[in-house]
Protein backbone atom coordinates (compact mmCIF):
# COMPACT_ATOMS: atom_id res chain seq x y z
CA UNK A 1 0.00 0.00 0.00
CA UNK A 2 1.33 3.00 -0.85
CA UNK A 3 1.64 5.91 1.65
CA UNK A 4 0.96 9.59 1.85
CA UNK A 5 3.68 11.22 3.70
CA UNK A 6 4.54 15.31 4.81
CA UNK A 7 7.80 15.88 5.39
CA UNK A 8 10.30 18.58 6.99
CA UNK A 9 7.40 20.96 6.64
CA UNK A 10 8.41 23.65 8.97
CA UNK A 11 6.02 25.97 11.00
CA UNK A 12 6.48 28.71 13.93
CA UNK A 13 5.34 28.62 17.19
CA UNK A 14 2.60 29.98 16.38
CA UNK A 15 1.32 27.40 13.19
CA UNK A 16 2.60 29.40 9.91
CA UNK A 17 4.10 27.37 7.17
CA UNK A 18 4.95 30.60 5.26
CA UNK A 19 5.26 34.48 5.89
CA UNK A 20 3.82 37.03 3.91
CA UNK A 21 3.80 38.73 1.15
CA UNK A 22 5.05 35.64 -1.06
CA UNK A 23 6.83 36.90 -3.78
CA UNK A 24 9.40 36.36 -6.40
CA UNK A 25 11.98 38.46 -3.64
CA UNK A 26 10.45 36.67 -0.54
CA UNK A 27 9.14 33.03 -1.33
CA UNK A 28 8.24 32.82 2.24
CA UNK A 29 7.46 36.26 2.90
CA UNK A 30 9.09 37.84 6.16
CA UNK A 31 10.13 34.46 7.45
CA UNK A 32 12.81 34.51 4.80
CA UNK A 33 14.47 31.20 5.68
CA UNK A 34 14.39 30.83 9.27
CA UNK A 35 12.07 28.52 9.42
CA UNK A 36 14.43 25.52 7.22
CA UNK A 37 17.51 27.41 8.98
CA UNK A 38 17.39 24.28 11.08
CA UNK A 39 17.12 21.86 7.71
CA UNK A 40 20.49 23.94 6.58
CA UNK A 41 22.47 23.01 8.87
CA UNK A 42 21.79 19.05 8.36
CA UNK A 43 23.91 16.73 6.81
CA UNK A 44 21.20 16.20 4.49
CA UNK A 45 21.44 19.46 3.12
CA UNK A 46 25.39 20.12 3.33
CA UNK A 47 27.33 16.84 3.44
CA UNK A 48 30.18 18.60 3.97
CA UNK A 49 29.30 20.76 6.80
CA UNK A 50 26.20 19.67 8.16
CA UNK A 51 25.23 17.52 11.34
CA UNK A 52 24.47 14.04 11.35
CA UNK A 53 21.86 14.32 14.77
CA UNK A 54 18.37 13.98 15.16
CA UNK A 55 17.40 17.01 12.39
CA UNK A 56 19.80 15.20 10.03
CA UNK A 57 17.68 11.39 10.99
CA UNK A 58 14.58 13.24 10.16
CA UNK A 59 15.25 15.38 7.22
CA UNK A 60 16.90 12.62 4.76
CA UNK A 61 13.69 10.65 5.47
CA UNK A 62 12.04 13.45 2.66
CA UNK A 63 13.96 11.33 0.08
CA UNK A 64 13.57 7.71 1.21
CA UNK A 65 10.91 5.81 -0.89
CA UNK A 66 8.97 8.60 -2.61
CA UNK A 67 7.83 7.85 -6.04
CA UNK A 68 5.57 11.12 -6.98
CA UNK A 69 5.52 14.40 -4.94
CA UNK A 70 2.13 16.58 -4.91
CA UNK A 71 2.56 20.53 -4.35
CA UNK A 72 0.25 23.33 -4.15
CA UNK A 73 0.32 26.14 -6.95
CA UNK A 74 1.55 28.43 -4.09
CA UNK A 75 4.79 26.00 -3.52
CA UNK A 76 5.55 25.91 -7.17
CA UNK A 77 5.77 30.23 -7.92
CA UNK A 78 5.10 33.45 -7.23
CA UNK A 79 1.56 34.74 -6.84
CA UNK A 80 0.84 35.24 -10.70
CA UNK A 81 3.38 32.36 -11.94
CA UNK A 82 0.53 31.61 -13.81
CA UNK A 83 0.69 34.44 -16.12
CA UNK A 84 4.31 33.76 -16.88
CA UNK A 85 4.81 31.42 -19.60
CA UNK A 86 8.23 30.71 -18.86
CA UNK A 87 8.55 30.02 -14.70
CA UNK A 88 9.39 26.83 -14.51
CA UNK A 89 9.75 26.68 -10.86
CA UNK A 90 12.47 27.79 -8.49
CA UNK A 91 14.69 25.00 -8.30
CA UNK A 92 16.54 25.66 -11.27
CA UNK A 93 17.13 22.88 -14.69
CA UNK A 94 16.95 19.99 -12.28
CA UNK A 95 14.54 19.94 -9.52
CA UNK A 96 15.19 18.45 -5.98
CA UNK A 97 12.27 15.61 -6.72
CA UNK A 98 13.63 13.50 -9.15
CA UNK A 99 10.16 11.92 -10.01
CA UNK A 100 6.90 13.06 -11.55
CA UNK A 101 5.29 16.19 -9.90
CA UNK A 102 1.81 16.79 -9.18
CA UNK A 103 1.11 20.87 -9.27
CA UNK A 104 -2.52 21.61 -8.24
CA UNK A 105 -3.76 24.25 -9.52
CA UNK A 106 -6.89 25.47 -10.83
CA UNK A 107 -5.29 27.56 -14.15
CA UNK A 108 -3.04 24.09 -15.54
CA UNK A 109 -0.85 23.83 -18.34
CA UNK A 110 1.02 21.37 -20.17
CA UNK A 111 3.73 19.39 -18.69
CA UNK A 112 7.24 20.40 -18.16
CA UNK A 113 9.96 17.59 -18.47
CA UNK A 114 13.01 18.50 -16.19
CA UNK A 115 16.50 17.24 -15.95
CA UNK A 116 17.15 14.36 -13.10
CA UNK A 117 13.96 12.88 -13.06
CA UNK A 118 11.57 15.61 -12.62
CA UNK A 119 8.26 15.80 -14.87
CA UNK A 120 5.47 18.52 -13.30
CA UNK A 121 2.25 18.04 -14.43
CA UNK A 122 -0.59 20.76 -13.55
CA UNK A 123 -3.88 19.49 -12.25
CA UNK A 124 -6.99 21.41 -11.62
CA UNK A 125 -8.36 18.49 -9.50
CA UNK A 126 -9.80 17.21 -6.13
CA UNK A 127 -7.57 15.66 -3.57
CA UNK A 128 -8.75 12.56 -4.08
CA UNK A 129 -8.18 12.73 -8.12
CA UNK A 130 -4.87 14.17 -7.73
CA UNK A 131 -3.59 10.99 -5.06
CA UNK A 132 -5.24 8.89 -7.55
CA UNK A 133 -3.13 9.97 -10.45
CA UNK A 134 0.30 9.93 -8.32
CA UNK A 135 -0.26 7.16 -6.76
CA UNK A 136 -0.78 5.46 -9.91
CA UNK A 137 2.46 7.21 -11.15
CA UNK A 138 4.58 6.39 -7.65
CA UNK A 139 4.29 2.52 -8.56
CA UNK A 140 5.26 0.63 -5.05
CA UNK A 141 6.56 4.01 -3.75
CA UNK A 142 4.96 6.42 -1.21
CA UNK A 143 3.51 9.93 -2.36
CA UNK A 144 4.95 12.78 -0.73
CA UNK A 145 2.82 15.79 -0.09
CA UNK A 146 5.11 18.65 -0.55
CA UNK A 147 3.24 21.46 1.02
CA UNK A 148 1.96 24.47 1.59
CA UNK A 149 -0.29 25.02 4.45
CA UNK A 150 -3.19 25.28 2.38
CA UNK A 151 -2.82 22.12 0.26
CA UNK A 152 -1.99 19.82 3.42
CA UNK A 153 -4.76 21.35 5.26
CA UNK A 154 -6.96 20.03 2.50
CA UNK A 155 -5.34 16.73 2.32
CA UNK A 156 -5.92 16.62 5.86
CA UNK A 157 -9.27 17.85 5.68
CA UNK A 158 -10.23 14.71 3.39
CA UNK A 159 -8.37 11.97 5.53
CA UNK A 160 -5.95 11.13 2.89
CA UNK A 161 -2.72 12.07 4.53
CA UNK A 162 -0.84 9.02 6.54
CA UNK A 163 1.67 11.01 8.47
CA UNK A 164 3.46 14.34 8.69
CA UNK A 165 6.58 15.19 9.88
CA UNK A 166 6.42 18.67 11.31
CA UNK A 167 9.04 20.76 12.36
CA UNK A 168 8.05 23.42 15.00
CA UNK A 169 11.04 26.45 14.62
CA UNK A 170 11.14 29.26 18.03
CA UNK A 171 9.42 31.81 16.40
CA UNK A 172 6.46 33.73 16.64
CA UNK A 173 5.45 34.81 12.54
CA UNK A 174 2.16 36.67 13.40
CA UNK A 175 1.04 36.21 9.87
CA UNK A 176 1.09 34.24 6.98
CA UNK A 177 -0.42 30.88 6.24
CA UNK A 178 -1.46 28.47 8.98
CA UNK A 179 -1.63 24.83 9.11
CA UNK A 180 -4.04 24.08 12.35
CA UNK A 181 -6.99 26.25 11.35
CA UNK A 182 -10.14 23.72 10.44
CA UNK A 183 -8.57 20.45 11.98
CA UNK A 184 -10.18 20.10 15.66
CA UNK A 185 -10.15 16.77 17.29
CA UNK A 186 -6.86 15.90 14.66
CA UNK A 187 -5.31 13.93 17.63
CA UNK A 188 -8.12 11.40 17.30
CA UNK A 189 -7.31 10.04 14.18
CA UNK A 190 -3.09 10.49 14.56
CA UNK A 191 -0.79 9.08 17.07
CA UNK A 192 1.39 12.59 17.97
CA UNK A 193 4.92 12.20 18.93
CA UNK A 194 6.76 15.44 19.98
CA UNK A 195 10.75 15.35 19.81
CA UNK A 196 12.92 18.29 20.69
CA UNK A 197 16.11 18.32 19.28
CA UNK A 198 19.17 20.34 20.65
CA UNK A 199 19.34 23.03 17.73
CA UNK A 200 15.92 24.43 19.21
CA UNK A 201 13.29 23.09 17.26
CA UNK A 202 10.50 20.29 17.85
CA UNK A 203 9.74 17.41 15.65
CA UNK A 204 6.08 16.34 15.67
CA UNK A 205 5.35 13.61 13.75
CA UNK A 206 1.48 12.31 13.15
CA UNK A 207 0.95 8.85 12.36
CA UNK A 208 -2.91 7.74 11.49
CA UNK A 209 -3.86 5.24 13.27
CA UNK A 210 -4.49 2.07 11.96
CA UNK A 211 -8.44 1.96 11.84
CA UNK A 212 -9.81 -0.59 14.43
CA UNK A 213 -13.08 -2.84 13.83
CA UNK A 214 -16.12 -1.56 16.11
CA UNK B 1 14.48 42.52 41.27
CA UNK B 2 10.99 40.92 41.39
CA UNK B 3 10.29 39.03 38.52
CA UNK B 4 6.72 38.49 36.57
CA UNK B 5 6.52 34.64 36.09
CA UNK B 6 3.79 32.62 34.05
CA UNK B 7 4.08 28.68 34.95
CA UNK B 8 2.40 25.75 33.53
CA UNK B 9 0.39 27.61 31.07
CA UNK B 10 -1.24 25.16 29.13
CA UNK B 11 -1.64 25.57 25.11
CA UNK B 12 -2.67 22.86 22.52
CA UNK B 13 -0.54 22.54 19.20
CA UNK B 14 -2.59 25.25 18.02
CA UNK B 15 -1.96 27.72 20.52
CA UNK B 16 -5.07 27.95 22.48
CA UNK B 17 -5.22 28.05 26.29
CA UNK B 18 -8.78 27.03 26.93
CA UNK B 19 -11.48 25.77 24.14
CA UNK B 20 -15.62 26.88 24.45
CA UNK B 21 -17.36 27.85 25.85
CA UNK B 22 -16.56 28.91 28.49
CA UNK B 23 -19.66 27.97 31.54
CA UNK B 24 -19.87 27.11 35.13
CA UNK B 25 -19.90 23.41 34.14
CA UNK B 26 -16.90 23.80 31.26
CA UNK B 27 -14.55 25.69 32.48
CA UNK B 28 -12.09 25.14 29.81
CA UNK B 29 -14.46 24.67 27.47
CA UNK B 30 -14.42 21.56 24.79
CA UNK B 31 -10.68 21.28 26.10
CA UNK B 32 -12.61 19.71 29.23
CA UNK B 33 -9.33 18.57 31.27
CA UNK B 34 -7.20 18.03 28.18
CA UNK B 35 -4.97 20.43 29.03
CA UNK B 36 -3.78 19.88 32.70
CA UNK B 37 -3.50 16.17 31.92
CA UNK B 38 0.00 16.12 32.01
CA UNK B 39 -0.06 17.70 35.65
CA UNK B 40 -2.50 15.80 36.80
CA UNK B 41 0.08 12.94 36.75
CA UNK B 42 2.46 14.56 38.71
CA UNK B 43 3.85 14.53 41.93
CA UNK B 44 3.38 18.41 41.96
CA UNK B 45 -0.64 17.31 42.19
CA UNK B 46 -0.87 14.52 43.58
CA UNK B 47 2.33 13.42 45.97
CA UNK B 48 0.92 9.66 46.98
CA UNK B 49 0.64 8.50 42.84
CA UNK B 50 2.48 11.52 40.95
CA UNK B 51 5.39 10.96 38.84
CA UNK B 52 8.76 12.88 39.87
CA UNK B 53 10.18 13.37 36.18
CA UNK B 54 10.26 16.73 33.95
CA UNK B 55 6.62 17.19 33.92
CA UNK B 56 6.99 17.41 37.84
CA UNK B 57 10.34 19.53 37.94
CA UNK B 58 8.64 21.95 35.72
CA UNK B 59 4.77 21.72 37.34
CA UNK B 60 6.33 22.63 40.98
CA UNK B 61 8.42 26.03 40.15
CA UNK B 62 4.36 27.21 39.72
CA UNK B 63 4.61 27.57 43.46
CA UNK B 64 8.05 28.70 44.76
CA UNK B 65 9.36 32.21 45.57
CA UNK B 66 5.81 33.69 44.46
CA UNK B 67 4.55 36.81 46.40
CA UNK B 68 1.05 37.32 44.51
CA UNK B 69 -0.60 36.11 41.80
CA UNK B 70 -2.29 38.06 39.02
CA UNK B 71 -5.05 36.88 36.78
CA UNK B 72 -7.80 37.38 33.94
CA UNK B 73 -11.72 37.87 35.13
CA UNK B 74 -12.17 34.46 32.91
CA UNK B 75 -10.06 32.53 34.51
CA UNK B 76 -11.94 33.33 38.29
CA UNK B 77 -15.02 32.25 37.62
CA UNK B 78 -17.25 31.59 34.25
CA UNK B 79 -18.94 34.80 31.66
CA UNK B 80 -21.25 36.52 34.26
CA UNK B 81 -19.97 35.63 37.49
CA UNK B 82 -19.80 39.46 37.87
CA UNK B 83 -23.31 39.16 38.52
CA UNK B 84 -23.36 36.74 40.93
CA UNK B 85 -22.44 38.85 44.54
CA UNK B 86 -21.73 35.55 46.29
CA UNK B 87 -18.95 34.22 43.82
CA UNK B 88 -15.67 33.55 45.49
CA UNK B 89 -13.66 31.57 42.57
CA UNK B 90 -13.73 27.82 41.07
CA UNK B 91 -11.04 26.73 44.62
CA UNK B 92 -13.56 26.93 47.33
CA UNK B 93 -12.37 28.11 50.51
CA UNK B 94 -8.58 27.23 50.62
CA UNK B 95 -7.43 28.22 47.15
CA UNK B 96 -4.27 26.91 45.65
CA UNK B 97 -2.61 30.68 45.63
CA UNK B 98 -1.45 31.43 49.24
CA UNK B 99 -0.82 34.92 48.43
CA UNK B 100 -2.48 38.01 47.45
CA UNK B 101 -4.06 37.49 44.20
CA UNK B 102 -5.10 40.11 42.09
CA UNK B 103 -8.24 39.81 39.35
CA UNK B 104 -8.13 42.23 36.79
CA UNK B 105 -11.52 43.08 35.99
CA UNK B 106 -13.54 46.25 34.29
CA UNK B 107 -16.21 45.34 37.70
CA UNK B 108 -14.09 45.32 40.39
CA UNK B 109 -15.86 44.65 43.71
CA UNK B 110 -14.51 44.68 47.26
CA UNK B 111 -11.78 42.16 48.14
CA UNK B 112 -12.22 38.33 49.35
CA UNK B 113 -10.26 36.98 52.33
CA UNK B 114 -9.98 32.99 51.90
CA UNK B 115 -8.37 30.70 54.03
CA UNK B 116 -4.30 29.79 53.70
CA UNK B 117 -3.03 32.97 52.75
CA UNK B 118 -5.58 33.85 49.55
CA UNK B 119 -7.10 37.03 49.61
CA UNK B 120 -8.87 38.48 46.24
CA UNK B 121 -8.38 41.58 45.42
CA UNK B 122 -10.79 43.32 42.07
CA UNK B 123 -8.55 45.51 39.66
CA UNK B 124 -9.65 47.72 37.08
CA UNK B 125 -6.22 48.61 36.01
CA UNK B 126 -3.73 48.87 33.21
CA UNK B 127 -1.04 45.85 33.27
CA UNK B 128 1.88 48.21 34.89
CA UNK B 129 -0.70 49.66 37.47
CA UNK B 130 -1.71 46.06 38.61
CA UNK B 131 1.86 45.07 38.21
CA UNK B 132 2.68 47.81 40.49
CA UNK B 133 0.59 47.16 43.30
CA UNK B 134 1.14 43.45 42.68
CA UNK B 135 4.71 43.83 42.83
CA UNK B 136 4.72 45.76 46.59
CA UNK B 137 2.60 43.00 47.82
CA UNK B 138 4.81 40.49 46.60
CA UNK B 139 7.88 42.55 48.59
CA UNK B 140 11.29 40.46 47.53
CA UNK B 141 9.32 37.85 45.92
CA UNK B 142 8.39 37.56 42.24
CA UNK B 143 4.58 37.71 40.43
CA UNK B 144 3.29 35.24 39.07
CA UNK B 145 0.45 35.88 36.10
CA UNK B 146 -1.79 33.06 36.17
CA UNK B 147 -3.20 33.30 33.03
CA UNK B 148 -5.68 33.16 30.99
CA UNK B 149 -4.69 33.81 27.63
CA UNK B 150 -5.73 37.28 26.63
CA UNK B 151 -4.05 38.47 30.26
CA UNK B 152 -0.51 36.88 29.34
CA UNK B 153 -0.90 38.28 26.07
CA UNK B 154 -1.73 41.56 27.48
CA UNK B 155 1.21 41.37 29.65
CA UNK B 156 3.39 40.09 26.78
CA UNK B 157 2.09 42.99 24.62
CA UNK B 158 2.98 45.60 26.99
CA UNK B 159 6.81 44.09 27.45
CA UNK B 160 6.37 43.12 31.30
CA UNK B 161 6.59 39.23 31.54
CA UNK B 162 10.34 38.00 32.01
CA UNK B 163 9.64 34.26 32.24
CA UNK B 164 7.50 32.35 30.23
CA UNK B 165 6.76 28.13 30.64
CA UNK B 166 4.39 27.07 28.20
CA UNK B 167 3.46 23.12 27.96
CA UNK B 168 2.09 22.12 24.35
CA UNK B 169 -0.53 19.31 24.98
CA UNK B 170 -1.09 17.22 21.46
CA UNK B 171 -4.10 17.97 21.26
CA UNK B 172 -5.73 20.30 18.25
CA UNK B 173 -8.58 21.94 19.63
CA UNK B 174 -9.74 24.55 16.71
CA UNK B 175 -11.20 27.03 18.69
CA UNK B 176 -11.27 29.24 21.75
CA UNK B 177 -8.99 31.69 23.23
CA UNK B 178 -5.40 31.48 21.42
CA UNK B 179 -1.93 32.73 22.99
CA UNK B 180 -0.21 33.82 20.37
CA UNK B 181 -1.90 36.12 18.37
CA UNK B 182 -0.40 39.92 17.92
CA UNK B 183 3.24 38.77 19.34
CA UNK B 184 5.10 38.86 15.98
CA UNK B 185 8.86 38.31 16.67
CA UNK B 186 8.82 37.13 20.43
CA UNK B 187 11.70 35.74 19.81
CA UNK B 188 13.68 39.29 19.44
CA UNK B 189 13.29 39.51 23.11
CA UNK B 190 13.19 36.12 24.44
CA UNK B 191 15.47 33.21 24.19
CA UNK B 192 12.89 30.43 23.17
CA UNK B 193 13.97 26.34 24.61
CA UNK B 194 12.12 23.28 24.01
CA UNK B 195 12.02 20.10 25.85
CA UNK B 196 9.95 17.07 25.23
CA UNK B 197 8.44 14.86 27.59
CA UNK B 198 8.16 10.77 27.49
CA UNK B 199 4.52 12.23 28.62
CA UNK B 200 3.55 13.51 25.43
CA UNK B 201 3.87 17.22 26.16
CA UNK B 202 6.68 19.97 25.28
CA UNK B 203 7.93 22.31 27.83
CA UNK B 204 8.66 25.35 26.34
CA UNK B 205 10.58 28.23 28.18
CA UNK B 206 10.56 31.81 27.03
CA UNK B 207 13.40 34.00 29.39
CA UNK B 208 13.49 37.33 28.35
CA UNK B 209 16.99 38.09 27.65
CA UNK B 210 19.09 40.89 29.24
CA UNK B 211 18.96 44.39 27.62
CA UNK B 212 22.14 45.12 26.12
CA UNK B 213 23.55 48.37 25.47
CA UNK B 214 23.73 49.71 21.96
N1 LIG C 1 7.11 25.54 5.74
C1 LIG C 1 7.48 24.66 4.82
O1 LIG C 1 8.18 23.68 5.11
C2 LIG C 1 7.02 24.86 3.41
C3 LIG C 1 6.95 23.80 2.50
C4 LIG C 1 6.45 24.05 1.23
C5 LIG C 1 6.08 25.33 0.86
N2 LIG C 1 6.17 26.35 1.76
C6 LIG C 1 5.77 27.71 1.46
O2 LIG C 1 4.37 27.78 1.65
C7 LIG C 1 3.86 28.81 0.80
C8 LIG C 1 2.73 28.22 -0.03
O3 LIG C 1 1.74 27.71 0.83
P1 LIG C 1 0.23 28.16 0.69
O4 LIG C 1 -0.48 27.57 1.84
O5 LIG C 1 0.20 29.65 0.52
O6 LIG C 1 -0.23 27.54 -0.70
P2 LIG C 1 -0.08 26.10 -1.41
O7 LIG C 1 -0.66 25.04 -0.55
O8 LIG C 1 1.31 25.90 -1.92
O9 LIG C 1 -0.98 26.35 -2.70
C9 LIG C 1 -2.37 26.63 -2.55
C10 LIG C 1 -2.90 26.88 -3.94
O10 LIG C 1 -2.78 25.69 -4.73
C11 LIG C 1 -3.90 25.60 -5.63
N3 LIG C 1 -4.69 24.43 -5.24
C12 LIG C 1 -4.68 23.79 -4.03
N4 LIG C 1 -5.53 22.76 -4.05
C13 LIG C 1 -6.09 22.75 -5.29
C14 LIG C 1 -7.04 21.91 -5.92
N5 LIG C 1 -7.59 20.87 -5.26
N6 LIG C 1 -7.38 22.18 -7.20
C15 LIG C 1 -6.83 23.23 -7.86
N7 LIG C 1 -5.92 24.06 -7.31
C16 LIG C 1 -5.55 23.82 -6.05
C17 LIG C 1 -4.68 26.89 -5.47
O11 LIG C 1 -4.03 27.84 -6.31
P3 LIG C 1 -4.69 28.60 -7.58
O12 LIG C 1 -6.17 28.69 -7.32
O13 LIG C 1 -3.98 29.92 -7.61
O14 LIG C 1 -4.35 27.79 -8.78
C18 LIG C 1 -4.36 27.24 -4.02
O15 LIG C 1 -4.53 28.61 -3.73
C19 LIG C 1 5.00 29.31 -0.04
O16 LIG C 1 5.53 30.47 0.59
C20 LIG C 1 6.00 28.18 0.04
O17 LIG C 1 7.30 28.63 -0.16
C21 LIG C 1 6.61 26.12 3.03
N1 LIG D 1 -4.31 26.84 29.80
C1 LIG D 1 -4.03 27.16 31.04
O1 LIG D 1 -3.04 26.72 31.61
C2 LIG D 1 -4.96 28.12 31.73
C3 LIG D 1 -4.52 28.88 32.82
C4 LIG D 1 -5.41 29.79 33.38
C5 LIG D 1 -6.70 29.90 32.89
N2 LIG D 1 -7.09 29.11 31.84
C6 LIG D 1 -8.43 29.20 31.25
O2 LIG D 1 -8.41 30.29 30.35
C7 LIG D 1 -9.74 30.81 30.25
C8 LIG D 1 -9.66 32.31 30.51
O3 LIG D 1 -8.80 32.90 29.59
P1 LIG D 1 -9.27 34.12 28.70
O4 LIG D 1 -8.18 34.41 27.76
O5 LIG D 1 -10.63 33.82 28.17
O6 LIG D 1 -9.49 35.32 29.74
P2 LIG D 1 -8.63 35.91 30.96
O7 LIG D 1 -7.29 36.32 30.49
O8 LIG D 1 -8.70 35.00 32.15
O9 LIG D 1 -9.53 37.17 31.32
C9 LIG D 1 -9.71 38.21 30.36
C10 LIG D 1 -10.67 39.21 30.98
O10 LIG D 1 -10.07 39.80 32.14
C11 LIG D 1 -10.48 41.16 32.24
N3 LIG D 1 -9.28 41.98 32.05
C12 LIG D 1 -8.10 41.63 31.46
N4 LIG D 1 -7.25 42.65 31.49
C13 LIG D 1 -7.88 43.68 32.10
C14 LIG D 1 -7.51 45.02 32.43
N5 LIG D 1 -6.29 45.50 32.11
N6 LIG D 1 -8.43 45.80 33.07
C15 LIG D 1 -9.64 45.31 33.38
N7 LIG D 1 -10.05 44.05 33.08
C16 LIG D 1 -9.18 43.26 32.46
C17 LIG D 1 -11.49 41.37 31.14
O11 LIG D 1 -12.75 40.94 31.67
P3 LIG D 1 -14.04 41.85 31.93
O12 LIG D 1 -14.01 42.97 30.93
O13 LIG D 1 -15.18 40.87 31.75
O14 LIG D 1 -13.97 42.32 33.34
C18 LIG D 1 -11.04 40.37 30.10
O15 LIG D 1 -12.06 40.00 29.21
C19 LIG D 1 -10.58 30.06 31.25
O16 LIG D 1 -11.23 29.00 30.56
C20 LIG D 1 -9.57 29.51 32.21
O17 LIG D 1 -10.02 28.35 32.84
C21 LIG D 1 -6.23 28.25 31.25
Amino acid sequence: MSLVRVHNFSISLDGFGAGEPQSLETPFGHAGQRLHGWMMATRFWDPTTGGAGVDDVFAERHSIGIGAEIMGANKFGPPGWQDDADWRGWWGPNPPFHTPTYVLTHRPRPSLEMEGGTTFHFLDASPAEALAVATEAAGDLDVRLGGGATTIREFLTAGLVDHLHLVQVPIVLGRGTRLWDGLEALEDTYDVEAVSSPSGVVHLTLTRRAATSA
